[in-house]
């Protein structure tokens, strides 16, 4: 056991003549759970309880107040989850506390797992090595279609030259299209809408989209959804880290995928933890090699600012921690491709669902602009 | 595939003029995420799409209302993850909504796993066979003391006719007291205990104190934990659903732990959904035999009412589901005993921690009081 401690930023509503005692309850609330004084083991006083380091007053938000804790290491066991529980487990029953930001010591940081194939990975998948170019993607879609339908679809997204094509996050294993009968016949129609690419001439000659379909379920249903995966050469996956539990995503999914690895949101928003601490830094720890975000101006109402820190979040150093790819979505349309390129830059992937959708029978032509503007971006730039 | 919906209601915040388009956006939202005049598919169209089956303003809440929508069941999967999910997945995201209430047909409500020993479960397990009296719980704290350390707590609390004694939910795996070296040793010492109170005389004659370990972790770190729990015949276990994950909670915890199980809270509160129907209802269904939540006047500011609404739920007629005992904790005390015992009645699980820690020396005494205390509750009016 080692005393080193990470230092985690809460946010928290509180008159200011109440604040050290609020912080100091906090500190307690995130470690040992009750009253210090009635703890008797010198240890644990002076290496598990939770110390307050900092409390700042929020410039322009009177009655708010940074507050950083120094939290012991050892409490988290090295365990995602834990990291979950010590970090937010009872104070997200306090809607007085946010969670804003954390520093982990670089054994903590090491320990995480981390992208298996970060940003150059999603290159390398979809035969795009070398070029550092943004990335396209789109979303089979809607639920309750049946497999060929889907592989129908899947076929037209490839045969546009589009990166990745991942179902629909609503799309797991039910009766409409379960999963074993809908994965092998989604791979099967891009590997041939690949195979023809192979043989074709012009930009798309030997592009090859990628397909991830979404996990769900326990240990057992995961288990066969990963054989599944790895028996038909599927190349990436999509997971939803709030809703499987981190624990099992980390443990399980990331571990035994062996492709990379697209983390989406759903019941994340739920939280008061920073979006670019929970969706840009942690699941990016966690193991996705891509993270989904509410882009905003779409169906979402995240500012624009959160969303460029979820990104820079997803890339920065971390460590020796590979980059995650960060991917803007959620009611994106083709027109602001130009505009989310300009913000996002090379290391990105634009997702793109029901807008090409909407072109009904337009919707190849309009796949292939978006997967063609996106190919070509900042080609001018490189070298 | 059947056509059979569930009723979700949802509190949206929002401009009158606009509520009708929020509610129909909402309902897209939570089934097919795209433009529905985009679906080609007549199936989907009828049977997939989610419907908008009311609109009220919410009295005395302008610019509040409640939405009901009708979602359909095959979404579901009957995968208790994939119904957290089509509830609240991508909502989640946006502020303006909150979860309030969900009815489902009765091919759901039989589908869901539900408690497997639920409030007599608990009654037996403490030998309290028979007798409609409350159970008294506490739990093992701080998290950082050493099994042994944790061990003699334990024991002096079976000695003084505690329930069920369970993990603070802040321990797990760590260092400071691993599992498999923390689980064998409390039990022992609490087993010690009750086969002293067995030779004994008086009121403790025959009483079985009951060890509720905490699981945490993946797949194979929970399986490990669940096997040495058979092995060494524990009879009771904490979980935290939200920090598990759902899934693994139902298809693992529930399916292999063969013992009552105590629902910790922990990330659930970071929820815009109501917490009747998260920690009453849905964690009931997804098969928690005791549900903990914090009661008022503690460290957790719940209202009264929702406190008692959450004990509600998780009692309530629910098809041929077990009830779920509901435990009230969160900085409660000695002093509080008979308030709460008032306002819960027979079938309810009081917990307290720290106030048993903070006497010192006095504590076991402390302890005897409070599981006296409770045990004999509504002695009176036992026939």
């Amino acid at each position: 056991m080692s005393s080193e401690r990470m230092s985690v930023r809460y946010r928290i509503r509180c008159p200011s003549g109440a604040v050290e005692a609020r912080a100091q309850a906090l500190a307690i609330e995130q470690s040992i759970e009750m009253p210090p004084e009635a703890v008797r083991d010198a240890r644990v006083r002076s290496e598990v309880v939770g110390q307050v380091q900092s409390i700042e007053p929020v410039r322009d938000a009177p009655g708010s107040f940074d507050v950083v804790l120094a939290l012991a290491a050892e409490t988290t066991g090295d365990e995602p989850g834990q990291l979950m529980n010590m970090l937010f487990g009872n104070c997200s029953l306090q809607p007085d506390v946010e969670l804003i930001d954390l520093q982990l010591p670089p054994s903590m940081l090491a320990a995480l797992p981390g992208p298996r194939f970060g940003i150059e990975g999603w290159r390398a998948a979809s035969n795009a090595h070398g070029a550092r170019r943004p990335l396209s993607c789109t979303a089979l879609k809607p639920q309750g279609l049946a497999p060929e339908a889907l592989a129908a679809l899947a076929y037209e997204f490839a045969r546009a030259g589009i990166d990745v094509i991942k179902d629909d996050h609503g799309i797991a294993d039910q009766a409409a299209a379960p999963f074993a009968q809908r994965v092998p016949r989604v791979q099967a129609a891009i590997e041939r809408a690949n195979r023809e690419k192979a043989q074709a001439d012009g930009t798309l000659a030997g592009h090859r989209s990628v397909y991830a379909p979404s996990l769900s379920g326990g240990p057992r249903r995961l288990a066969a959804q990963l054989a599944l995966l790895r028996d038909e050469g599927v190349a990436a996956a999509l997971a939803c880290p709030m809703i499987l539990g981190v624990p099992v995503f980390v443990e399980q999914v990331r571990a035994e995928a062996g492709v990379p690895l697209l983390a989406h949101p759903a019941l994340a928003g739920q939280a008061r933890i920073a979006a670019p601490l929970l969706l840009g830094r942690l699941f990016r720890l966690f193991g996705a090699d891509a993270t989904i975000f509410p882009n905003w101006g779409g169906r979402f109402s995240y500012p624009r600012d959160d969303c460029l820190a979820i990104a820079a979040a997803a890339r920065a150093p971390l460590g020796l921690h590979a980059p995650a790819l960060p991917v803007p979505a959620g009611g994106m349309s083709v027109e602001r491709v130009g505009e989310m390129l300009d913000d996002y830059g090379p290391d990105t992937m634009l997702l793109i669902g029901g807008n090409l959708l909407a072109a009904g029978d337009a919707m190849p032509a309009r796949a292939a602009a978006f997967a063609a503007r996106v190919a070509r971006a900042f080609e001018a730039c490189r070298h």
